[in-house]
């Protein structure tokens, strides 16, 4: 993405890249079946379950002015928007905290104000909303998504991590909450005498605790030894939501010996009450509004622009991450743009906007890559055994696989065709091929296990879509109708499923990973060598990634402590979009260019020659000194969880970059064999990789060193 | 062992074996130093934490004759005994399950006679204790005990796999009723209200849960990845106690909020308050006893007697199974002897008599496995650190190490020195080191990981001693007047604590295994052959080990019904015993051979020439055709957990039994390279293989074909 300040070429070069693979977003969802549901759910209880918390949340703090079904009301249309005519269809849309805190506030202040009250607050935030929009229109059109660029991984990576924090904040504030008497309830009901009220803390602690750990083993339901695979892949696709309704279930069991309210389940109007629909005639007021208040609208509506450019562009950002090998351009400006529309909107119809949320974006593409390679692997296993049952030779059957594998790639219209890439997954496989036996002998079964070796082929590869996004938005918006049977779940359940969502957005944060080195016991930093890794493992000596890392926590917490300030803290992008200039300016002249480069590589230090354009970044990487050596060859595999790792293969005897010194003499001799190396990686994790590539035969993006690390997009 | 039917020979046998390593057995235990404390903690847990809950028991169906103060008494009174003057000092020994449902049945009984009644019932069982002994007595010096030969595999799998479920049993029942008003308390009482009710039945799941779910993380912490190695060394040993003090502790946090009473915790009287100490003079009243009664209590003498026979010796057999390369003698008869002694000692005093203890014994020998392997370890890596400093090369370092391990060796004084292990070692660290790199070179722990090397040279071995078990019977008998202290423990701790017990006593079952392997989708068995697994495995086809499993899960779950029969049920040791003709004339004429002696090698089967002999039995396995072949080397290894797995190395090419097709079939091609097979056995685990050999490398007992397969003893 050029950094470009000319009015609207940003968006003109967003619009001119989507519209290209538009019919293709549609046509490929469709192509992909049922299957499609899979990364529905998933991102569908990802999505709806926080919007209805903060639903609740926005209930008690609005006098029950809003409530879940306008947040849900908000995102399922603003979804529906987005999906449809929105740039980039990875990113999901949902009401957040930052605008629930923003409209607490507003409330409090409107609440205050004897010409303004409760009665005209939602008029109110109607002109917040339309100052918003205007301010976003005019970033939108001004480019200033292009600074993104200069957004790195060190920033990114601390959002995220910041994000992660937040949820399990809430998470534990709500189980602590579950002692204590609510709010706005009667102290004197019979479930909330001190005995009952313990049982239900101790009834949650079991509920949420459940549902965290039964949630976390579902997902790794495809690594299971027990069962059959398409079980496993059931549990694995479905196993989250599974257990929210099985934990629902069960919290029903003591039914008969507690009383009613024991454990204390959603509260929500249903959307068919009395005033629960009051909000989307609000359109009538807003003239009603004193001008004063009007013009003084402007005031939080800065404040929510710059946190709605900020996390919609971030969100956006890492849904298109490097690692993920996306085909398809961003589309930061046009989305901006779009978003400033659908704020008014809501502004109008009187519920809080939604906009781009982590970590359900970056959540979605992951699901993602999940299903296109489920639906690569199974056409590429097919055809191998087709193959094989006609007496075919190794080398045919991989002929026959590449072909397979041609016909599934995602056309790319807008830009010619990427013939290089297939073309090294074919020297590659058959390079594999003939490594692994005579190319020419016919192969059965017993001599080649064919999904292991498709596993280990297959690249990272997301099936870019809109379907999946259109569907979400549209079973939230079924949520408001189906309220009757959300209020079954058990509040305990929720804050189970935050602390979830908190823990699966860890693993391939680069930064999360590098905490987990400063705790790794020095006997043991090989096993970290010996499975996954980022390349700045090896490159950077040990103590500077432990004053790096201890820098970036310092500041996660800074952070963490902002969000604790009462409004103000909802302010708290600032202080990360700070890094900004912090690692541009002040970060080089305490770490060596080469070791930053590692650890988070930035754009605006590379090469001149090496200029990077967004639009055929995906491209850029395909073509860029791949077949150089194998040696430098980054890749990134999808476990089977779904997380996302990097892999760098040992290299121990001709390291290029300073090398550290404290990991290579943890190396124990027998790693150095250097043609082995890659399947030690491979074989030493419990799970065995998916999406993998293998080492030197990798059909993956080698990319030019420098630009190696994620910038987003 | 000889099956000798000659009055006292067993008996002199015995004692012969174990009076030349007595003083060893002491000496050894000492030079252990500080460190014997791991085990001996471990083990006192696991011994007293069920004979607390079993004095618990009686208590409640003795209306208070008997209570924990008994049989705590009873299990270190002949703990101390039997470490001090018994034969095997492996084997621990407590008030156990069947003592507890029998001396219930004799209350009952009692209790209903006028001239005998609950005052005359200690005397009662005094008499019943005589007659057991004198039972005891005529089956040790007539050499009963012989026959434990033909107690092979399948009936001690099958036994410790039906402990296991009766523990788990008793952990589920213990929760349930946590939820229920207990028997004997006033159901008035605050606390037996509904809403407490439930609330300690939460709580009580919470900390049982938490407290099985801390206990087993924590026995794995030596493969942790962060934290210092000694930390995680410490929290392995120490991890489980540590927990039910953590918990016990966390379990008072909320003790503002609850009434007295929730969680439940231990009841016992102690030892101090009137009436509990009744029982020291009961053979004062046991002349008071009508004679029909003493006559009649021959009657329940013979159950018990049967009982004791069994339980002690399979105990005994457990606590030494071949894959624990024990290097003493075993003593089935005179221990047996020894028992009688103790029963007649524990019914004049009135208390309820101990045997030996399954789970808690074959636990014993593993975690003092663990303990000899650190002892080695840290001795070697010391020497090893030492010999690098000098400039030594690897011909060099591997000799003094070779040197140093020899020092440590266990003294065999009854019969001739194995310096052919030792040679072995030796030629094998030799043959290792000049495949590793040049043997003339000098290393540096740069090149050379002395702590794998060592990790990967060390054979299984136990520290064989009697200070273990003395202290833990010594710190059982400290319970008693710690009784205050035990009160605190909640009983939902102890539940949790049961289901630890009964999950830890899996690993290493291969019935259990087996049973694993049933559910194992068959595309996935290929990953068990990654694993250490049991020859079986590759030699037998899977139909022939799902037939065998079922069959013998049919059988397990035919004791288990029994044991839910009022009183016979405590005879389900009989049904087991059924097993050793059942496995002599019945299942030879269902399965082949060789699939037979794979799944389940009976001495009674073997070649005549190759007639054992258990007193020489470590030894033998190292002398015998060790170098012939790696192929078929069988090594086993204690994991970090402490676990006992056996390994086969990967034959794929050269498979001398029948295969398993299912099995090779699903072998990738790679993985039939040769040399590198068993590393990737070793590489693909989580937890790296501790105690274990490596192959062809292994310094370990290769054993010939046919006896591979542990027959106890």
């Amino acid at each position: 993405m050029e950094e470009t300040f000319v009015p609207f070429r940003g968006i003109k070069n967003d619009l001119n890249g989507r519209l290209m693979c538009y019919k293709q977003d549609w046509t490929g969802g469709f192509k992909a079946g049922f299957r499609i549901l899979a990364p529905t759910t998933y991102i569908f209880f990802a999505s709806a379950i926080p919007v209805i918390s903060f639903g609740e949340q926005l209930d008690r703090s609005t006098d029950g002015v809003l409530t879940a079904v306008q947040t849900l009301a908000s995102t399922a249309l603003c979804g529906i928007i987005h999906s449809i005519i929105g740039g980039q269809p990875l990113l999901i849309l949902g009401v957040a905290e930052p605008t629930v805190i923003m409209y607490t506030f507003m409330f409090k202040f409107a609440k205050d104000r004897p010409d303004l009250g409760s009665k005209l607050f939602l008029a109110w935030t109607g002109w917040v909303c339309v100052w918003t929009a205007i301010l976003l229109f005019l970033l939108a059109v001004l480019g200033a998504c292009s600074i993104i660029n200069r957004f790195t991984r060190i920033a990114g990576e601390l959002f995220g991590l910041l994000i992660a924090m937040l949820f399990m904040q809430e998470a534990i504030k709500g189980l602590v909450e579950e002692f204590r008497i609510p709010e706005r309830e009667n102290p004197n009901s019979i479930e909330f005498q001190p005995s009952w009220r313990f049982s239900n803390g101790m009834f949650a602690l079991v509920l949420s605790f459940a549902l965290l750990l039964t949630a976390l083993r579902s997902r790794k339901a495809r690594s299971w030894r027990y069962g059959s695979g398409s079980l496993r892949g059931f549990i694995a696709d479905y196993g989250v939501p599974l257990m929210v309704v099985v934990w629902t279930a069960i919290s029903y069991l003591p039914a008969r010996s507690v009383p009613k309210g024991i454990p204390r389940r959603l509260f929500s109007p249903n959307p068919w009450s009395p005033g629960a629909y009051e909000n989307w005639t609000v359109i009538k007021d807003m003239l009603n509004v004193p001008v004063l208040y009007i013009i003084g609208a402007f005031i939080p509506a800065t404040m929510i622009a710059v946190l709605y450019y900020f996390d919609h562009s971030v969100a956006s950002q890492l849904a298109q991450q490097k690692e993920f090998n996306l085909r398809k351009p961003p589309s930061f400006h046009y989305d901006l743009l779009l978003l400033g529309f659908m704020v008014i909107l809501c502004g109008l119809i009187g519920i809080p906007p939604s906009n781009g949320v982590i970590p359900q974006s970056p959540m979605h593409t992951k699901s993602l890559a999940t299903l296109k390679h489920q639906l690569l692997r199974n056409r590429l296993v097919a055809t191998a055994r087709k193959c094989m049952r006609n007496n075919a030779s190794l080398g045919q059957v991989y002929g026959s696989m590449q072909e397979a594998y041609q016909q599934m790639q995602t056309p790319l219209i807008y830009q010619e065709p990427s013939a290089r890439g297939l073309k090294e997954l074919k020297d590659s496989t058959i390079q594999m091929a003939s490594s692994t036996g005579n190319i020419n002998a016919p192969v059965d079964e017993s001599t080649f296990d064919v999904e292991k070796e498709i596993d280990d082929l297959l690249p990272v590869e997301v099936k870019e879509q809109r379907l999946s996004n259109l569907l979400q938005a549209m079973m939230v918006g079924g949520c408001v109708a189906a309220m009757p049977f959300l209020k079954k779940i058990p509040t305990s359940v929720l804050w189970g499923y935050f602390a979830f969502m908190a823990i699966e957005s860890l693993p391939g944060n680069q930064f999360w990973e590098r905490i987990l080195l400063l705790f790794t016991a020095p006997s043991r930093r090989y096993k970290v060598l010996e499975e996954y890794h980022a390349t700045f493992v090896e490159t950077v000596p040990f103590k500077t990634i432990a004053i790096f890392t201890i820098f970036q926590t310092a500041y996660l917490l800074v952070c963490f402590g902002i969000t604790w300030v009462p409004i103000a803290g909802v302010l708290f992008p600032l202080m990360i979009m700070l890094l900004v200039p912090v690692r541009q300016y002040i970060l080089p002249k305490f770490f060596k260019a080469a070791h930053l480069q590692d650890l988070d590589a930035a754009e605006y230090e590379e090469a001149p020659a090496l200029s990077f354009n967004l639009a055929t970044d995906g491209e850029m990487g395909r073509t860029a000194s791949f077949a150089d050596d194998g040696e430098i060859l980054d890749g990134i595999v999808t476990r089977s969880r779904g997380e996302i790792r990097r892999m760098c293969s040992l290299k121990l005897t001709s390291c290029t970059a300073t090398p550290s010194k404290e990991f290579r003499s943890l190396q124990s001799p027998r790693l150095s064999d250097g043609v082995h190396s890659p399947r030690i990686s491979e074989l030493r994790g419990e799970q065995s990789p998916r999406l993998g590539g293998r080492g030197p035969f990798s059909p993956r993006t080698g990319e030019p060193r420098p630009s190696n690390l994620g910038k987003g997009g």
